[in-house]
């Protein structure tokens, strides 16, 4: 592609994008192709002799938009909703531009200190202190594993060299989470060498947060068996429902039996940055390592995960291993490389996007966008909790309503009525306008609507109830 | 920011890039700033309130573009260099604005499908057989992590669960690799809790080219000594040298004492779309894992890594985990769900730009951009081969070529050589028209010139050769 030719392409798209995102609404949400259908549209190689840009971008439309759920859709409440806001795809447009590795710090000095600065405005907007210090990864999977390396590289001396087997001596090893946590921290353990058993998850309570009596009983079996504790993970939003762990008392057993405390709030962190909010943030000051994730609720695309450490020594202790190429003047006077800090020895330009978005919003605007989110959530719940033919079964602390269709006259088993919620909930993502997703809560199948979307409004999640109500009268009634 | 907005900073920024893409020539290659520069010349805290894109914009211009240094500039030759090309650049635009997510079919079919496809093509024209399955990751470090964690799984029945100490019911673990194979294989081996210790690097030959015969003599004597042999990793483009491990040899003892064998050829796999390049390419066809990334010499913007599997089976054993929320029809109906394969839950629209690239691009025009790099390094290495004031160090199989200066009339230490090469590396670096980066081979300081921009020409790499020899020739005699 020649240089007039992107140009050309280039203009055409940022018109095409500009529509995409003023217009996703006239995409149905969920995407209504049936699996294979991308597969069999296109062909099994790739062209022998390149093609016009014109050529592919029509079989984009034709053949890959259709696929495409809509994540960038205001109708969308599945799992946590998230926005790909303007600054942030231009950000991302730059990055790509620039192609930035940033694994030293000469390599992109740029990078490496954006990252520093991106980072430290996020800490201070969430009102954690500045002994925390921050690395981007991709996802919150790749942050908590990394939180759990440092955890067992601090509890197993000599872990790193001398693998868990023998830094163990053959005893059996521990991490804690509540019954609701995320499942990153079971594949870390796996992945970890710890065991899928390792891992032992704490019930919780009727509201689904981490019954903290039962946390302290269980170190203190543990420890009577011999078991090698290294974390304890507690979550601020869990995945299905938002619950908070209470993460203060949770930091009170942890300080006291010196365990690694580390707190998922990648989901929720960001609502740290509302005064009214912060209470429910009490104690994860006190954590060891913290996950919060841009990209799900401050409008950052997909991917970037802020992981913040009080103790990243212990990262850098875990992975930092510089081969002879990159070996620099800088490293030697105490520059931070990034590559030291992780499993990845390449780094995107991630910062660009974060501090983008910051400066664009400024604090007040992402402020009143999480706080607007919040209040829909409210008033979701407010309906759900005034109609007799629904019923809600979590509190809903943040942007996400845990609720169920049980209509007044319906007289069929748990099993049926589970049946129907998943029917209505197929029939109104069907129709396209909205996209709920599902959990599953003391065995019972649970509809969840989650809000997180810039442009979402209150026209969206009203479209979103009548349409459980008129889904519901239909087929309850059939 | 509201659409028209959008549309208005988007235009501009395409203006700004395609000058960038052609014009990446006018800034110093490697960045001119001190540590702390960029920290120094931003705020310590996110703006109260949002601020203009045109004032983002000119702090972009004023803070971070000095402090960039310019991998998408046809003079890069440092580490492996790459391509951020115009059709990647646009395919990252879309993929940002789309901002899919695609742990589950359901929520990105086209993302899901599309890196089926996309890898399908990849493969092919690398003349890898249909066996093998592919995903794509971030970056090589997570590629070959995923092999290794494979390989632990066939290995050790029941690491899953019980975690590495039962699982080898103390026995010790073995990974085997070449002295010049990648830093990632000892991080992977840290993080899955083998420890560094079980990384056995197996010494090369003059060639830097690892000992087959001194391979088997490890897995024999590691055999008798009641070691669980894990995985042997060969390399096709070491990071140092870009030397070619004898696969086919390395294959046939993998397979008479039934180990994994993960082949990483991130850099130079590409090649094996060059019929005359094949050749070294010779029994990977029989590797249990690939790893090659698009990233480094496809012209695909950072970051996307491709790897290939033939028990992709064993990956999903290692981490498949479905949580209720995340389950649906699909699921249950032979539908592939990326996120089973791998640790990270969440993916990006990745496959997007390799399937614009290799569109924009054909087989022909792949071909023709590898075959043109490998030319100009030929070249390079004839120029160094042919001047008394040279030496080179290693075989250029591919477009990397290590070399040393060695004025004829140096008369002091071999230390002292070292520190010539480096002060003539700085020198050159200095001047911001190229960029090398330096290794260090049979503990001597090694010049490397790596080629990898498609916008490369005979006079960028000309221009480094006269740089060398012009400080060479000032620096020597001073």
């Amino acid at each position: 592609m020649d240089p007039s030719d992107f140009r050309r392409h280039g203009h055409a798209l940022v018109d095409w994008i500009a529509d995409y995102l003023t217009g996703s609404e006239r995409y149905p949400v969920l995407a209504r192709v049936a699996p294979g259908d991308v597969r069999r549209a296109l062909p099994d190689a790739a062209p022998e002799r390149g093609e016009s840009f014109d050529a592919v971008f029509a079989d984009f439309e034709r053949v890959i938009v259709p696929a495409l759920t809509h994540w960038n859709h205001p109708g969308f409440f599945g799992y946590f909703a998230i926005t790909a806001s303007a600054p942030g795809v231009l950000a991302e447009f730059l990055s790509a531009a620039l192609n930035q590795q940033a694994m030293l710090w000469r390599t992109s000095p740029a990078a490496t200190e954006l990252e520093e600065v991106s980072l430290a405005w996020l800490r201070r907007m969430l009102g954690l202190p500045d002994s925390f210090e921050g690395v981007i990864y991709d996802t919150a999977s790749i942050s908590s594993l990394h939180a759990l390396a440092a955890a067992r590289e601090a509890a197993l001396p000599g872990v790193r060299d001398h693998g868990l087997a023998r830094a163990t001596n053959g005893d059996r090893v521990r991490v804690y989470c509540s019954e609701h946590a995320h499942s990153s921290i079971d594949k870390a353990a796996i992945l970890l060498g710890l065991g899928h058993q390792a891992v032992r998850h704490i019930p919780a309570d009727a509201s689904f947060q981490m019954r903290a009596d039962l946390l302290r009983d269980a170190i203190v079996e543990d420890q009577a068996a011999g078991i090698r504790i290294l974390a304890v993970v507690a979550t601020i939003g869990t995945t299905s429902t938002t619950s908070v762990d209470p993460v203060a008392e949770i930091a009170q057993i942890c300080r006291s039996y010196r365990i690694w405390l580390h707190v998922d709030a990648a989901y929720a962190g960001v609502a740290a940055a509302l005064p009214e909010q912060r209470s429910r943030f009490a104690g994860w000051e006190e954590a060891d390592s913290i996950v919060v994730n841009p990209h799900k609720w401050l409008f950052t695309p997909f991917d970037l995960s802020a992981f913040y450490c009080r103790r990243m020594d212990m990262v850098r202790q875990a992975f930092s291993l510089t081969p002879d190429y990159l070996q620099t003047a800088e490293g030697k006077h105490g520059v931070h490389n990034l590559m030291d800090t992780g499993i990845q020895l390449g780094r995107r330009f991630r910062a660009l996007k974060l501090w983008m978005v910051l400066r664009d919003l400024g604090v007040e605007g992402v402020r009143a966008a999480i706080a607007e989110h919040i209040r829909l959530a409210k008033l979701f719940a407010q309906w759900v909790d005034r109609d007799d033919d629904f019923e809600r079964v979590a509190p809903a602390p943040f942007s996400v309503v845990c609720f169920r269709v049980r209509p007044r006259l319906f007289v069929g088993s748990v099993e049926e009525l589970d049946e129907l919620n998943a029917r209505v909930l197929d029939a109104v993502n069907a129709t396209g306008d909205v996209f709920l997703s599902h959990t599953r809560l003391n065995q019972r199948f649970v509809l969840r609507l989650a809000i997180g979307h810039f442009r979402t409004t209150e026209r969206h999640i009203r479209r979103a109830f009548e349409l459980l109500k008129q889904y519901t009268a239909q087929l309850a009634s059939s």
